[in-house]
């Protein structure tokens, strides 16, 4: 692949539904050429909440709107607009949104090629 | 280590200077635990710019607030609160703040290792 560097605005990636009402916008993939790392953006309607699951993989998380609960492990968190959330691998964990809530939430990028295809 | 997850506010963490007249936060490292990848918060003041430079490593980037250029290799990009940058490794880049810019970077663990130290 001949990679290259780019800017778009994430509106120009179509969003896809998540399990538990939130969607999802896939901005950098191995698609991309990345080799490391995965950005999403992650919406989550008011009253909504992101997938209640775990995995083998870590996820790092940054609220850019919105106020919330997240629950890691057997923990709850308070968080909103300027949270960040580091949730290591084999943690439980979901957010559940009290406000519409946008978030960025970055994978390994052997979990969006396990996750998408290649 | 034993790895735990967390949510915090940005700014628990202390911003140091960044070349060029931003400054940085790094929000989640290997010494929270971190295998994959590291998060980073960057605020630019207006008429400031990121460091101009290259490194083996790639950039992603989501633009949180403000607006400015970015330059990638020879080409500029005007972005503002939304877009989000992909640049590959060994491309040349800065990003220059017309009005006061927030944005989150994520670098690879080894770039935090290299930068930080263990």
């Amino acid at each position: 692949m001949n990679v290259k560097g780019f800017a778009k605005r994430f509106d120009e990636v179509d969003a896809m539904p998540l399990e538990g009402g939130g969607f999802i916008r896939w901005l950098i993939t191995h698609r991309d050429g990345a080799p490391t790392f995965s950005m999403r953006l992650i919406n989550v309607p008011k009253g909504k909440s992101t997938p209640a699951h775990s995995h083998d993989y870590e996820h790092e998380i940054f609220i850019i709107e919105g106020e919330g609960t997240a629950t890691i492990g057997n923990k709850n968190f308070k968080i909103s607009k300027d949270f960040f959330l580091f949730i290591p691998g084999e943690n439980y964990h979901t957010i559940k949104a009290e406000t519409d809530m946008k978030m960025i939430c970055i994978v390994p990028i052997k979990a969006a090629i396990d996750i998408l295809g290649k």
